[in-house]
């Protein structure tokens, strides 16, 4: 673990809390749950649900927010913040300033960095990682261990690849855009024509544009268009172990939370949340602001702020009340038989 | 994106249409779907769901199917083909004939190769590849950067391993092979014997053998046999994300969409297609030429010809007609409610 | 495959059967199923299901339950076990053992290991795998080729990193680990504020800390905690591409099957079983003892011993029930429609 070291003074100057209740001399030397934190701990009340938990912690400084009335012990302090998780962000983001360390721009030695690449300025090339030709990659990029970008790809300003992550040729990534290990953008789309029940590939020319400020989740694999692009849109965040099919648009500031799987050639609008374990079939169109519950199965197009839910997908209220009255359906035959006999059908 | 100019002549030769109708002297840079399209693009109509499109569209050259009546505009031609798709794969192949940059073959210099690998004509051992002992590579094999041949594994002839594609020891793998990027070919079966609530490993002694012909998606994971071999049969094509357990065998010509996932000494008949997110208990036989919608749990053997949906599965129609009714669910509740008060029951 | 020679005598020794019926001559050279079997191979009965299987078997020797009562026939053996799975997984680790090639410790000349590394004794660092600053290694560790072991790391004695598994910043893995290629440990949680529709990305700054005994599958993903800890309690084995939220912590001895995804701060007991394809919400627990069927869907928490079924989930007697039931509803509404005909409704 990181090793931390905050005093109470430190902490307030960093996460600039509305109010102070209570003091402490306590050192925080970590982050803890509410329920775990010692009195070397600070913590932080984000969900409602563990509000009991704030009064028994032990935690010398708790995050929490302005609708909160309690009063801490002896040596506890409170900082009231507007938005107790954001706060959280701040010292987190300070600690991880301070205390991770940093690569310095420089190109491994192992690295395999072709002639013809462009490397902008304040470049870290990690050991092992490729760089094809007739690539450019942007100022402050981070390649991290055993990347790979592929030939005629371009990476954005700031953007930062975790370790083993791959870019596939021609690819564009946008600025600040975070691939984390394992991620695959640009494999052959799933793309075949059969005849006589033999399966011919058809050749996957296009690409994948990932815009910026984008976020790829660990092992997620993102194909490119049979022709054209397949397109993940600014600021969307996609968790691990979710499949985008070619030609899929994704729209700006979605969340596409872990193991969904997007089919060919479906486009989805801005700000959309797709719960984790949910599908699509291919062809369709998801509106702009659509909520998708988990394990939820998309079978036709919806229109903006639809709320789905199931397998395949209902209006979430009437999946709702599908999913309890369902309990009653094994009763609900013998009260039908009873009155067929009451009424000697 | 790949860079391509092929004037209105050059695609006819390309594709060989059986008729066109109208011309235009534009020459074709790119190739869009019809509402992206502009006149320096190609377009085709594959999917009658986009029919409308075809009326709009400003590609200058667009492949149509021999149903389609309607006339082109001015300096716009019209492609007939027997198969659009087909033909625009023709086209795309050409692309990547020609635009595509080759790898020489050659083994790269930070390839770790051990002496006792057998290399045939023509094979490219990319940057960090690692090849162990006693492997055999076929003749015009691609081992791309960072792959993994481990110890007594064999390739055929022409395969192709995609960047960090890795091939566990003793593993086969057949000729015109196509191994996407992360792909793992022979960890571990999922096997324990279980004594007092204590999980004890079973020795993994098998193999996988991947016939001719087969494809496998960015990040599929195929697991060894306890003893004896997994199987992939030829022309089988398995998609991204997919986990295929230990003991598996499947047959021919076989389509397996993304994250599916097959447990343990289960086995798959041959031309049988398997919908994304699906899933199959173990020890089970799914028949020939069965179709599996998408996210459907086969919990039992089905026959071949099988057409089945829902999770547990049902017979298509079936599964179909119960998606329909269970929306009137909770209005039968009370239906049958009011029933029972006229009957004073 | 692997190459094996047994003789009948060499056999017996291995599995210490509790009685011999018959005996044969044949040399075993390799482990088939009971339908697969020459007079060569060793075959083993070890799922009642395929009990027919064992009276038509040309297997030479076959490792049966002491529950069986047929006879052999010419030249075969029986050998009664206590537990027949068992005796082959003793069998087979002798193959393993014997027959596997070792990789003697060493550090290969293409990995990075940083100076201030601590190396325990016996390990072995496989080509082009990079060891990061401020880690230890303990004694008897593997890390095969293209593996990634980050800043503060530390792996304990006897454990085993199979190709391109990653360990990321400041994780720790226990004793007697084993991670299956291309598994991800520390990827960042999926972790954002959202204001006005844009997602701020909260900073990611615990870790993952896997206990001793753990076995986790082929590419799977465990996202570090966005403070203190995500935790895989000892003896725990997780199958291929699952999915680990941030700030998860799973008790020991439990058995996570393969695709299944935990969201976020869920907590899960000892003894758990979750089966293939299922998902949790975050925040909430499952008891010790749980069973969890596969494709359910978790979206409260459940008490120790539950055993659960569907998706939304429900008692396992119960979701059984339904699936029965639901396909009685089409012919349902027909025969309360009858009824509220009769009685002109």
């Amino acid at each position: 673990m990181i090793n931390v070291r905050y005093s109470f003074e430190e902490i307030a100057a960093i996460v600039s809390p509305v109010k102070i209740v209570g003091t402490t001399n306590c050192v925080v030397t970590g982050i803890k749950s509410l329920s775990e934190a010692a009195s070397s701990d600070l913590s932080f009340l984000g969900n409602g649900k563990y509000r009991e938990q704030l009064e028994a912690t032990r935690a010398s400084i708790v995050l929490i927010g302005e609708d909160i009335d309690l009063q801490p012990r002896k040596n506890q302090a409170f900082m009231v913040c507007k938005n107790p998780s954001i706060a959280l962000g701040l010292l987190c983001g300070n600690i991880e300033q301070k205390c991770l360390p940093k690569k310095y721009a420089h190109v491994h030695g192992s690295a395999i960095v072709a002639a013809s690449a462009k490397l902008g300025r304040d470049v870290y090339v990690g050991p092992h990682t490729v760089v094809e030709d007739d690539t450019e990659i942007g100022d402050g990029v981070t390649l991290d261990a055993s990347c790979y970008v592929g030939y005629g790809v371009t990476i954005g300003n700031g953007s930062k690849l975790h370790v083993g992550a791959k870019v596939m040729p021609f690819c564009v990534v946008g600025k600040n855009v975070i691939l984390h290990s394992g991620v695959i953008i640009g494999s052959d789309g799933f793309g075949y024509e059969t005849a006589n029940g033999v399966h011919e590939k058809m050749p996957q020319i296009g690409n994948v544009i990932v815009e910026d400020d984008v976020e790829i989740g660990a092992n997620t694999t993102i194909d490119r268009a049979r022709f054209s692009s397949t397109r993940i849109g600014t600021g969307t965040k996609i968790d691990n172990l979710v499949q985008i099919g070619h030609n899929v648009v994704i729209g700006k500031h979605c969340l596409i939370v872990a193991q969904v799987g997007i089919a060919g050639s479906t486009t989805i609008g801005n700000h959309v949340v797709i719960g984790g374990q949910s599908g699509t079939v291919g062809h369709i169109h998801i509106g702009d602001n659509a909520m998708i519950a988990g394990q939820t199965g998309i079978t036709s197009s919806c229109k903006p702020g639809s709320f789905l839910r199931g397998s395949p997908a209902m209006p979430y209220g009437e999946a709702n009340k599908f999913f309890v009255c369902r309990r009653r359906l094994p009763e609900l035959i013998s009260r039908v038989k009873a009155i067929e006999d009451k009424l000697e059908m």
